[in-house]
């Protein structure tokens, strides 16, 4: 069994797989491919063995779905940045709060404490979204999601009760998968249903929210923020230049929640990614195996 | 008894205080004073009944302490913002950790689970922002105060370790009251003693850190980041221009944790304050009684 990595692993990492060998040059006997979801197109050619592949990212939506051979099975690194996603999820929601690095003295601060928080995709970035609000502010915390992983949500919602539940919420937090069910979710008519004062941060991917619906209410709805980490890609690349940087209530940062921004944080999402392919390869299954026909 | 408000107290407020004459215009028979600080001198002259000052802030260090009548009592809004600033604190913490609304790639996060946080000052606001530390976070919690109000530090400290504490944490939070013991506390010599790829945020008053020798610290260590939200007084008024805003490693509010950026936190703040009158005038003692020496 032969693994192809598309990164050269660390020596903890290389030490979770030393029953195997791990080819960083040579896909042609590869059964297992360990990669970032863009980079699988022009491998997959050249990888005629292929079984399964192991994402370093948590989200696999760049993955070329529609060129998969039929029986590959997909694992994505779901949770291994559950942690600094959602530390970042709240310094957006709190630097939009409390207008951080705006010098009007005119800005209104939002309260957190006892207000309601909904967590939309309650997977382990939004599980951990969820336990901030709990704990630090004492937030009443609404839950959507296909299927949750903590106890603290003091609501479980599905999708379709998304209206009524951003009327409600004085924050919401994105953190769902983009994929055929969720792409485009957030649009005009979704986006115009949020509360008064309210606040809603992005750090799913760009492409669950329509960008210029989003200008459109932001322009319209003054007492509206909005944050992002995740930015709309123009021809296969997140394009961060945007209009919205000068939106008064706007905030951003470009795509630095996870892993390209800390050394630790990177590491230990490799760590986690190889240790669910050693799993994998000693049971036959492992964590986070993704839904392919929910791509598709 | 008559109390001389400088607000016009809101109907509960005002309820509060029903069995006591309240005046908005005439302070020579009162014997009670709500103010602000600063207030107070051009009152001084034409009170002098006055046995008792209760300030709508927290901090009270903008009275004239010099000039006050021998054998007045001084009580303070302590605790009154607790839960705003310590807000407030975490949002200027995560927007530099994570730093929000930075356009480049390349700065790097710094992750805070499992960190260490040294709260400097532990009244109602430090209190606030160790629990939110420890429960959203999972930090370390170092304390430094005269007196402790919750159970929410790991280690407890006295003012004199703060060179070793300050080397050991990753974010340092001072909410310290301004007075002749804590007046430039924060020199050259105390702000070098951060520790590597540090945090440190300021929601006491500006005089705790010596202006000129933070900017000489901030350019030599870019990997310390400082925010603040209040401002070096010039001339009696907070001045919010600041070379500090072009720095990279800082990030600001200017004075808004409080009073002024939410009408719902003025009130219940103006409420405590009364509350607070009503408990003295009933029975002869209250809250948050300020001790004059620290001040003289």
């Amino acid at each position: 069994m032969i693994i192809y990595s598309t990164l050269k692993l660390g020596e903890t990492a290389r030490e979770v797989l030393k029953e195997w060998e791990v080819s960083y040059d040579d896909s042609s006997d590869a059964e297992v491919i360990l990669a970032w979801p863009t980079q699988v197109t022009q491998i997959l050619d050249r990888a005629p063995k292929l079984k399964y592949i192991q994402t370093f990212s948590a989200g696999v939506d760049g993955l070329p779905f529609d060129k998969l051979p039929k029986g590959v099975r997909v694992f994505s690194n779901a949770g291994a940045y559950s942690l600094p996603v959602a530390e970042h999820a709240w310094a957006l929601v709190l630097a939009l709060a409390k207008m951080v690095n705006r010098r009007e003295r005119n800005a209104q601060s939002y309260m957190l404490t006892r207000k309601t928080l909904l967590v939309i995709g309650c997977g382990g970035i939004g599980s951990k979204v969820a336990q901030i609000g709990k704990s630090a502010f004492s937030m009443w915390v609404l839950g959507v999601s296909r299927s949750f992983k903590s106890q603290d949500f003091d609501e479980r919602h599905s999708i379709n009760e998304l209206p009524e539940l951003l009327s409600r919420a004085d924050v919401s937090v994105i953190s769902l998968p983009l994929n055929k069910h969720t792409r485009s979710l957030f649009d005009y008519k979704m986006l115009s249903c949020v509360k008064q004062n309210s606040i809603m941060v992005n750090v799913g991917r760009a492409e669950l929210v329509v960008e210029d619906d989003l200008k459109k209410v932001l322009l319209e709805r003054p007492d509206f923020r909005f944050g992002t980490d995740v930015f709309w890609r123009k021809n296969g690349r997140e394009e961060f230049e945007s209009e919205l940087w000068s939106y008064p209530n706007f905030m951003g940062t470009p795509h630095t929640a996870g892993a390209d921004s800390n050394r630790e944080v990177f590491e230990e999402a490799v760590l986690q990614a190889v240790k669910n392919v050693r799993t994998l390869l000693t049971t036959g299954s492992a964590q986070n195996e993704v839904k392919v026909e929910d791509y598709l």
